[in-house]
């Protein structure tokens, strides 16, 4: 969990979005307007300390590489549990709507499902614990701060996971090519909860067997497979799409 | 042209304008600094493996006597004209359907956005030579292949490319949130070009201008944009939904 928030947005988004933040830190040779104009003027409102240091602080403190001159020290940010996300759906008042990522490793791609989740109105992600990327910083950059938004549980079991989500009605469905049904024949005004697999390999057949059905998405061309977060996205738009009808 | 570059300057001119390139020979004898060192530089950017040989190699391999010292091994794919896109459109006597990117610079959008194109059966992308990544190695590898299947056309400069486009009869739809028509009301049976905005700052105003029309894809989420390569993605799905009913 990324504990320093580095970049305009990132840390923009984490002020906007209440989370508690200890300090900021902002290079010396970064303009103090813009963005950053409105991270001072937040961060005074909040309360929060804002220090001026030399450039190399900063770099010494980041981990991304693209921390724009601006660091924000976070509380964790923590995961919550699967229980936890199904109470949110309740909450709302919505059929549960989740992704569960088998094996995502590409902080790339686990940042592009956050941000697609949060615009697609996707109650929460499930992620692996092991052998798949966590919410890092590079994650949270490159979400544009869906990461603030957007709830993560993180499970040591996909296929439990499952059990557990069917058990609690809803619909698990693995996004792979083997599916006979069409993704956009799915019913995503059940509960539902789409599965995609990590970059290497997809779906693990352990997973795929524990799965209420198979969807495929259609390629007309010759290569067999989509990028992950691609993947992940045009199934979201599609359920999006019907539960806005 | 010519698969072997020569010379430092035109290796440092090949590499910036991203012209693919597989690796670089470097003699053992030569400084590593300079435009030298900007070489190196660009060159682990771009993901293209830089080796360090004795001289002789060098001039075993060279044809010129003008190498000073270093060689880059250039790929074969080369871009097309956007007149050749055109044709391609009129061989395989379809409604022109093309992505056009006005500045995408991460090689992992470019690749995945190459995927996207293959498998929605896109006839070509056409990139921007400045500010803009181009097919390297990187691309290359991300696109899983797709690279050798979509035409890639390069131009200078995006405005002018839409409005030969626009005299060629195609439709011109900019992908912004400023757009008033919802991406899936767009009619892509006509020959339509989707013009996608770079990572910082989308479709760039020049060329929002020129476009025909802007259509938007909707989010419900706080986050105000999605990843390129996913905006890409889902107005391409919705074109290749709409082209096989």
């Amino acid at each position: 969990m990324p504990d320093i928030i580095e970049g305009r947005n990132p840390v923009l988004e984490a002020l906007r979005s209440g989370r508690p933040i200890n300090r900021i830190i902002l290079s010396e040779n970064v303009q103090r307007h813009g963005v950053i104009g409105d991270i001072i003027n937040l961060a005074r409102q909040n309360g929060i300390p804002v220090e001026y240091v030399a450039e190399p602080i900063i770099q010494k403190n980041s981990s991304s590489h693209s921390n724009q001159g601006i660091l924000a020290y976070a509380a964790m940010k923590e995961y919550i549990s699967l229980d936890d996300l199904l109470s949110i759906s309740q909450k709302i008042k919505e059929p549960a709507l989740y992704c569960v990522l088998d094996g995502i490793e590409d902080p790339q791609n686990l940042g592009a499902i956050l941000r697609t989740a949060d615009a697609t109105g996707f109650h929460g992600i499930v992620i692996r614990s092991r052998r798949a990327v966590g919410l890092t910083p590079v994650v949270a950059k490159v979400s544009a701060g869906a990461v603030e938004y957007v709830p993560v549980a993180r499970v040591v079991n996909i296929a439990q996971t499952l059990e557990a989500l069917k058990k609690a009605g809803v619909w698990t469905i693995g996004i792979d090519a083997a599916g006979k049904q069409d993704y956009k024949q799915v019913d995503y005004k059940l509960p539902v909860a789409i599965v995609i697999g990590g970059e290497g390999q997809g779906v693990s057949d352990l997973v795929k067997k524990r799965c209420d059905s198979l969807a495929k998405i259609p390629m007309k061309g010759k290569i067999s497979s989509l990028n992950a977060s691609v993947a992940a996205a045009v199934v979201m738009y599609e359920a999006y799409r019907q539960r806005s009808l």
